[in-house]
């Protein structure tokens, strides 16, 4: 999120989106798949979610399209189905629009039978968690999101990294109110946060990385170089994190496991030309709130509890009290309406693939 | 659990049993309900959470039930079922039986349509989460089951103590290997453990608790006295309070908007006389693992997995790296042959209950 004070550049929503599915048609990829690319990496962006939107593009996408690690036409095929489960191998294909269709097709079902889940095995990164369990909200249903990721903490009281970023997404739909939307990384941090502070010179706060031998570290370039980030509740158990190390577990036994994809030391996710395609997996569901409760009467208590929460006196020095997705929403009108906000080290990023790919770059506002 | 060096009592599992049944029948309960409470606390001190076990027996069901705050003959009803789903009213009844008899028809839908969520509304205290979600374990399931709670947390930068532990299990089946059972309070620690810490007059870590403005505190008597504990994660958002205060908002939701029930500051539980019935709400569900893929392989790939972490390389200081439910279960079954193990403070208190409700003593080993 952007919670610096670097100066944005602008774009309009249409552009970025016109220019990442050119981007990733230049390579290979099918329009319609490039589409939903487009789609939900934008959505990311203006929901203040940076790191997971254009900037991945070049590294994530297209390079592995050109190098292809990812296939760019993937043989998709239906592992088992059954009224309220479906299991798909994506043939190492592009994550989101295997995602996409997985989660189009578990809201279809639990259309039918009320609930559905859906692995998905030997696809690839597939951006923000939250963005399929909000294809959810409109059905009024509750959706579920989750993956594996590269191998970036250890687990509680370990020194070996098992463990990815492994996020967790649910949305729920209100009333009045925007809906209630979690997505977190199991890890305390992201790896991306040891960068940022590495740059600034800053120390890391305790809780979030070990080094070497699983100590706690408060040592930005210790931690990167030969360290490990640490689950959500820190180090040890004091804080909770075997919690955190839990849900990470959770995570890749959904999506790896029960996936019969890869997990564990098989799961060899590496960033940069050394990545090998079709490791991640993914886990998606959606519950039908009618077969519940009334929808309405439901929407209506959602907006009766959420104000709870956000009408709550906040603590000392502070001004607000948030709910899970309440930012992020927020940040989804205001650059719907001013564009879409990026750093300048990724338009700089973005023009230069642009005049690689022989494409429009995108405009500036 | 027992990470002290307080000297235990051990009794034979099956004369606790008996003797959580005979009080409970004691103040009228039925046998049957009576017979499920005695099992699920039973379960609880056999797996070393102390906290859950006999030592609430008296507070929390017999003069509950004494006082008619808890109706030992409740009259449950269903509010909506579907093949894939069931919402309950548990009439005011213990949560244990109510609870049981849930996750029992949650297993069995789950047997017919692949999966089934159920709601419980109208209840009360239910014990240990993991033991409702374990149930799933022997019919090759994935079991869930979470509960809201009396409201001790704050929200992420607030003052208002609007959460409760308000936890999750998940209970995942294996191998040879002991079942993934990840059962986990979404605040950093409970409110058991402030009065641990003031009565020992040690400071509390960061992270864990704020004072009545909301502010982080160390001071185990402010804490308790005026203030409130804090998600998973700790204070703000630096170690992702915002992950732990969403994830028991999302437990409140389940358990309490979806199931029609109380929520918000109509969630208005309180401990000791002043103790209001039927507040609790449980949220349950079942997965049928073959719906989408092979038990056999996917139990075999559960054991690697869960293997890796086990055999990956422990911390510095550190012999061994644990996985959920992994602590548990070795309690189990050393419990199990040994006697389950308790404090002297509750054995006075068992016994002050046995010679006030008339029946015999709980053995002593």
């Amino acid at each position: 999120m952007a919670n610096d004070t670097i100066q944005r550049v602008r774009t309009p929503a249409a552009d970025e989106r016109r220019f990442i599915e050119e981007a990733l048609v230049a390579v290979g990829a099918p329009a319609g798949d490039a589409g939903l690319v487009a789609e939900i990496l934008l959505a990311s962006d203006l929901r203040g979610i940076e790191s997971h939107g254009i900037a991945r593009l070049r590294w994530f996408y297209v390079d592995r399209l050109r190098r292809g690690t990812i296939e760019a036409h993937p043989h998709a095929t239906v592992l088992r189905e059954t009224p309220t489960s479906l299991a798909i191998d994506a043939g190492n294909g592009l994550g989101h629009p295997a995602s996409h269709r997985a989660m189009t097709r578990t809201i279809a079902k639990a259309r039918e039978s009320g609930v559905c889940f859906t692995t998905v095995r030997n696809s690839n990164h597939y951006g923000i968690a939250g963005y399929y369990a909000m294809m959810a909200l409109p059905h009024d249903m509750i959706g579920i999101s989750s993956t594996d990721s590269i191998h970036f903490a250890v687990p509680t009281f370990g020194r070996d990294k098992l463990l990815g970023t492994n996020p967790f997404a649910y949305a729920i739909p209100a009333g009045d109110e925007p809906p209630f939307v979690l997505d977190f990384a199991t890890t305390t941090v992201t790896y991306g946060k040891l960068e940022v502070y590495e740059r600034m010179g800053k120390p890391l706060e305790p809780g979030w990385a070990v080094d070497a031998e699983g100590a706690t570290t408060t040592d930005a370039t210790l931690a990167r170089h030969s360290g490990a980030l640490l689950p959500l509740g820190g180090y040890g158990t004091d804080g909770g994190g075997h919690k955190g190390y839990g849900l990470g577990v959770l995570s890749e036994i959904l999506c790896g496991v029960l996936a019969g994809g890869a997990f564990g030391r098989g799961l060899s996710l590496i960033e940069g030309p050394e990545h090998v395609g079709g490791h991640t997996g993914h886990f998606f569901g959606a519950i039908r709130i009618d077969t519940l409760r009334d929808v309405a009467d439901f929407k209506a208590d959602m907006d009766a509890e959420l104000r709870t929460f956000k009408s709550s006196r906040p603590a000392a020095g502070h001004d607000r009290v948030y709910v899970s997705g309440e930012i992020e929403h927020e940040h989804e009108i205001e650059n719907a309406a001013q564009g879409v906000p990026h750093l300048p080290k990724v338009w700089d990023d973005v023009d230069a693939l642009a005049a690689e790919l022989g494409i429009r770059p995108m405009q500036r506002l």
